[in-house]
């Protein structure tokens, strides 16, 4: 909340009103899937329904508590929440047009000041609690991926594969994916985003598996790409180039640099390797009560990046209808280097 | 397509941009993830990037197609795609605040007209395939509902049984679950939206299970009350009075009629048993390409129900700290009464 509470000063402003619910988490700990929380210079209100009541009072922090029913900015309005606030700081990447016609047909005489990403660098610096609830929802992760490593074998279609990563992981506690994970066998897997099918496992194929999922509300995020019987040279030597891609960008990563010079780092190997164009999205992204967060690290990422953020690195390349590979870990930016969230292997398995 | 740019005319408008995903694959049989669809009066164009390139060409009719990266709004205004457009309608429930603001900001003496639900009276209306759609995957979510009492007995916490629910949807052929179960036993289930504990079952416990999957595309959605063990005379009591209000609802139930009036059908009985305050949320709503669409079944719905929409209809009773119940079967409206998608049985259930 006082990490908020710096933005009223920056911005001038009278109040914030926040309506995304994983930064209503962020700020006052509250889990639910309804609610608004108001920050003013001395008090701050989260508002909502009677769902929540128990539920509120063991997780809010730092705010009072309303019972607003299912129109929160009605109930704003009524009981005067925003008296004497002139100018409001509203997120407008994260209210449609039509919220915030109906806020604002509330309020009279307001000045609506809508910002985009008005938290995320604050957001993006992970403290060590956070951090180690990243970690522990990636260990679960990665426990299933052992599991999943005994059990794959050519017959097995994706889709059997996917319901049983899962199932294993909602097994060992997971609140829920972070995603539908992808799991693209032989030519799926140049695919960068493809969605499991009923393609059934090959003999010399290779597997990509990308999956995470929620814990006590952060996510675990991971990709590898693994060989059925022995892999062709072709396979061998993308893995090698992406895995140097990888490990480049692993070593120059620190906080204080620019996300550009992070992708550029992995991305200059997959270039000069000359798979430059089959390297066709962005290097990594932050991960934390959010799957997918600030900061972006793309070609065109122009920001410094913060330190303790939690990101991704995950370079690939995509070969059509033929093959793809991507390995991806998880990694805490500090000034010095960073460290890596992620255990597991990397040398390419054969199974 | 011709459904949708009827409302050109009705709006005098020049273009309709649609930016739910969902009303795209209504509108056009696009099922991926990224898209904008621009509707005109002798023309429609769908952008999308390039991961979609095979996919669009297999899906998209009344279209044609352009691979146009990630910034569709500024492909569109590079390629002049709304030359010659003075009023165009966009969704003003589909698009933040800041999308907004960089979408009008492209282009020039457009005059914007944000409309809410723009096509959700044309998405209700369902055809004979949609609603074979959401019957099939009734289907599934039913068999899925068989095996679970076959398995479910005192000792199993309501995670384990979530996990089950889901996993044997994803082996059934469920593409995703359409939200997360609701597994709620004991004193749990008089919680209308309980997420899924660590509590065990116990003997005597009522069990409320609400659950369903994506198919096709298309969602079913279910609950059931079962009881572990002989249940109390109260149990029994309240049972009988939701069986009641739903069968009331279901007798009721009639395309021309209004929401208000199906609501209070079953309110009514609810009412006079003397729960009326404990029926706290609305009696359904509409389920086809999204697991909750127009129209919403409350008291205070004032629309008429429109021929051939397929609803929910899931009276519940919920006394705090004891026990809830809550039936809930889909029904497709017609003008002389409704059909029941929902084929499970809904006599108490005691395992």
């Amino acid at each position: 909340m006082r990490r908020a509470r710096r933005h009223l000063e920056s911005r001038k402003a009278d109040a914030i009103l926040l309506t995304s619910m994983s930064d209503i988490r962020w700020a006052c700990g509250f889990s639910g899937s309804n609610g608004l929380l108001i920050i003013l210079a001395d008090d701050a209100i989260f508002l909502t329904d009677g769902r929540y009541e128990t539920q509120s009072e063991m997780e809010v922090r730092g705010a009072r508590i309303a019972m607003a029913g299912y129109d929160l900015f009605g109930y704003a309005a009524a009981h005067d929440l925003l008296a004497g606030c002139r100018r409001i700081v509203y997120q407008s990447d994260e209210l449609t047009v039509a919220s915030f016609q109906s806020l604002s047909g509330l309020f009279a005489d307001v000045e609506w000041i809508g910002v985009k990403e008005v938290l995320v660098r604050d957001i993006a610096q992970k403290s060590d609690v956070e951090v180690e609830r990243i970690r522990e929802a990636q260990r679960l992760t990665e426990a299933v991926f052992d599991a999943v490593l005994d059990w794959v074998r050519p017959g097995i279609s994706e889709k059997e594969i996917s319901a049983e990563i899962i199932y294993r992981h909602l097994q060992l506690g997971a609140q829920r994916m972070s995603f539908e994970p992808v799991v693209a066998s032989g030519p799926n897997s140049a695919l960068p985003h493809a969605q499991p099918t009923d393609r059934k496992l090959r003999e010399d194929d290779v597997l990509l598996l990308d999956f995470g999922c929620f814990l006590d509300g952060y996510a675990s995020d991971m990709t590898r790409t693994i060989a059925l019987g022995q892999p062709s040279s072709d396979v061998r030597e993308v893995y090698e180039v992406v895995l140097d891609a990888q490990n480049r960008a692993l070593a120059a990563a620190r906080s204080g640099m620019l996300a550009v010079d992070l992708d550029n780092a992995a991305r200059t190997v997959i270039e000069e390797a000359g798979y430059g164009k089959q390297f066709s999205h962005s290097l990594g992204h932050g991960v934390g009560l959010r799957i997918h967060e600030w900061p972006r690290i793309s070609h065109t990422a122009e920001y410094v990046l913060p330190e303790r953020c939690v990101v991704t690195i995950e370079p690939g390349v995509y070969l059509p209808e033929r093959f793809g590979i991507r390995i991806e870990d998880m990694i805490r930016l500090q000034p010095m280097g960073s460290e890596n969230l992620t255990r597991a292997p990397k040398e390419l398995i054969v199974i």
